[in-house]
């Protein structure tokens, strides 16, 4: 493997026993996927999903941060005895897990004659971080070194993700065209392949077959950060499955 | 960290741009979740998302098949160029990518006089692979070491779980109670964190915010192998909730 690969660019890590139990379904690798490409130009190139065991999320942390440009890590930095992402990411770096001073005005702010020690908690976090404010439910995420710590509630994820714009630096967007096509993935897989071989630096083609009310299809899906070789891609499959008389399916 | 901790119970590693893109919502890791502990006891430590890009799977796949006793891929094995999780898994383990003469005859038989070189493609894979059969599209997942390969759509995925059993040794099935109680997390912090230390080696406790239909509540979980401690953990949990006049939502 080589050894001097630059840094890829960023890595999503999900904390929680509950997403790997099965009990519940993650809604926000495609949502931070989705709002990354579109607002920033920044691509996820890696996601993992660990358990809420501090071991663990210290191989992931140092691992990640070591070879991504950025690590958000989702989950873990509510109020309970199973939210060990702050403590468990000090450890990681080797920072003190001490109040924020700023982040615990914000709570004792928001929380008022209510703000109690489980609260207070939630100001914790490694010593010299950044804070990213929460519009919705007060407690700040925090960023330390390439790390971004996000919660995992989608909803009050959702909320922030807009203040956390100024702490990346822009990639170049993504753009994408979808093709849904009334026909199975062996008819056109011999000139995508030869189409994907074409265009091999410039756009990714990606086939991916589907079955739904009752149709069958394949969705080919070009990617590119170069709107030209898209279209002209697009173009060249487009007149590929019309020689074949596959029926293209309009809408979503 | 410790060199000489024994493998880790299953690892979930899904190939995909698609998913990485946020364009597909990822369904197969609740799904295989449930399924694996329902029916076998089997509990997922790790999951990753990997891009279909060669040396990111031979990575992934050495890495999880060294530290996890199974390690469940899906996505990337049909008929398309970049369905490549079959060579890349043949390079990481240093086997033969070649046609496996069962699934070519299974293939041959499906298709008829439509069996195309992309539908071959679908036989190829790690030389001395078993095969995992498939009642709803024909082409067969396989195990190759401790690597079990499926497809990501869900549909022919589920299908095929239960040709998996005879490839997996039984572990101890977890059992789980939950509680949906109507307040906020940081009112019974403390004591979640009392009765987790109480049951500490036997119980696993996970506390959950959840808004919905604008009501705000906390969903306790409790897992644990141990009928006997997971009652008893419930009853107590039961107990503190009903002593500070907290409301519990019945139903799903």
């Amino acid at each position: 493997m080589n050894k001097k690969n630059k840094k890829k660019s960023c890595a999503i890590l999900i904390i929680g026993n509950e997403i790997l139990s099965g009990r519940t379904k993650d809604q926000n690798v495609s949502f931070l996927a989705s709002w990354l490409n579109s607002y920033l130009g920044i691509k996820i190139d890696e996601v993992r999903i660990v358990p809420d065991i501090e071991k663990e999320i210290i191989k992931s942390v140092l691992d990640l941060s070591k070879n991504f440009k950025y690590v958000l890590t989702t989950g873990g930095i509510g109020p309970t005895h199973d939210d060990i992402t702050a403590k468990s990411i000090s450890k990681a770096f080797r920072k003190k897990y001490s109040y924020n001073v700023e982040a615990l005005n914000i709570l004792k702010k928001y929380y008022g004659n209510q703000f109690n020690d489980p609260r207070k908690k939630m100001a914790k976090m490694p010593e010299s971080s950044k804070l990213i404010y929460n519009p919705s439910s007060a407690a700040p995420g925090f960023i330390i070194k390439n790390v971004i710590c996000l919660p995992g509630v989608p909803s009050i994820l959702r909320s922030m993700v807009h203040n956390l714009k100024k702490f990346l630096k822009p990639g170049t967007k993504i753009f994408s065209k979808s093709i849904k096509c009334e026909t199975v993935e062996s008819k056109i897989a011999h000139d995508l392949s030869r189409v994907q071989t074409k265009y091999k630096k410039f756009v990714e083609i990606g086939s991916y077959p589907f079955f739904r009310l009752g149709n069958i299809g394949v969705s080919v899906v070009i990617r590119s950060k170069k709107k030209n070789y898209l279209q002209s891609c697009h173009k060249d499959i487009i007149r590929i499955v019309k020689n074949k008389n596959i029926k293209i399916i309009k809408g979503v």
